[in-house]
């Protein structure tokens, strides 16, 4: 995948380093989230608002009540998408060099309406299987109904820029011999036990995104 | 503590059941964040950026280096901090009734600068104690210039809302005896296992916030 040169907006300055542009560092951001927050400006104030999303080939995709405020807003404007995994704490032996580590990406553009009702419901479906792979063909798929009633907007990936900080501690040298726990402590969104709604205690739990299930490291 | 009226800006109008503009729901979700995504005006656009955050009393902290562009872009204009806990995937039946269980607010208003040196001091401590409780007391605390280098800014908690669905699953009767599981997959995010810098790998390993440490209920 193509890289892309950074726009005015999207370069990052503060630490450079950790800067990314390439489509396939944003897509893997993107795609390891449930839930993007939404920044846009509307009757005079900015406002930021989560919601959940998923990306299909260039486009990240989101979706709303017919009625919805934000979508008619977002529609009407630029707005800039930001997804912020958080990590990890990493701490350090004086109070000014802690950090966390953390992948996020920030999109700027426009949201458009998809309005074809077959292109809505596919849509859907690889909401559902993002959410939960393999489920989409499993479930009431929405009906006619359903669909007409939820707008599904989606924005490109084509300004986007990704920043990244991993690896360890960075302690000044006369710091490192003070004597406190310095390192990091990893940080992930986890999946607890499925809590089965009445009547169907006894099927399959659902499968999930592996990064929700995969174990902990734990202290030995 | 009081409950305060919902702005034009924050009040909930979608699912407006799900809104609550109390001071100490408002705090315990911003208490339980790590970092907050922070939506401002700039140049033209509207910027969505993550950073660290912590309350004390009836602020929201953030920190930023002294040459920091968002941290000047704030202090010139309002801006809307958010915070997003994903809690849990809420798995209906039908793919229309899927949903999120979440704890989110929206924070108006406008960042200002904390400037004096012995203030700045106690904040960034209290930042410390936020992330790992009993650490600012361990770690070498700021110098006069790192303390210097370092802005810190502080928006009130004055106009917030809170919105959280919580609960299962809302399926339609129709939907009842479909053959696929339903319910609610409980999602957190929660730390692994600390990961020593070279040299104190023999050290206590730091104390963490209780909700990043409780043990996920598993599957029996």
């Amino acid at each position: 995948m193509p890289g892309q040169p950074p726009s005015p907006r999207t370069e990052i300055r503060r630490k450079p380093q950790r800067a990314h542009y390439d489509r396939a560092t944003v897509e893997a951001i993107v795609d390891a989230a449930l839930i993007c927050q939404i920044a846009f400006s509307h009757e005079g104030s900015v406002h930021c608002l989560p919601t959940a999303c998923w990306r299909s080939g260039d486009h990240l995709y989101i979706h709303g009540a017919a009625n919805s405020r934000m979508a008619a807003a977002l529609l009407a404007g630029e707005c800039c998408v930001c997804i912020a995994h958080l990590d990890g704490l990493v701490l350090a032996r004086s109070a000014f060099h802690h950090s966390m580590n953390f992948r996020s990406v920030a999109i700027y553009g426009r949201f458009e309406e998809v309005t074809d009702p077959a292109l809505k419901a596919a849509e859907f479906a690889a909401f559902v299987e993002h959410v939960s792979p393999g489920r989409a063909a499993r479930v009431r798929p929405p009906s006619a109904a359903e669909t007409a009633g939820t707008r599904l907007l989606r924005m490109p990936l084509r300004e986007a820029a990704a920043k990244i900080r991993t690896g360890g501690v960075i302690d000044a040298e006369d710091d490192l011999a003070l004597p406190v726990w310095a390192g990091v402590v990893p940080l992930s969104l986890r999946a607890g036990c499925p809590e089965p709604d009445a009547g169907c205690a006894s099927m399959d739990p659902p499968r999930l995104p592996g990064r929700l299930t995969e174990p902990l490291a734990r202290l030995p």
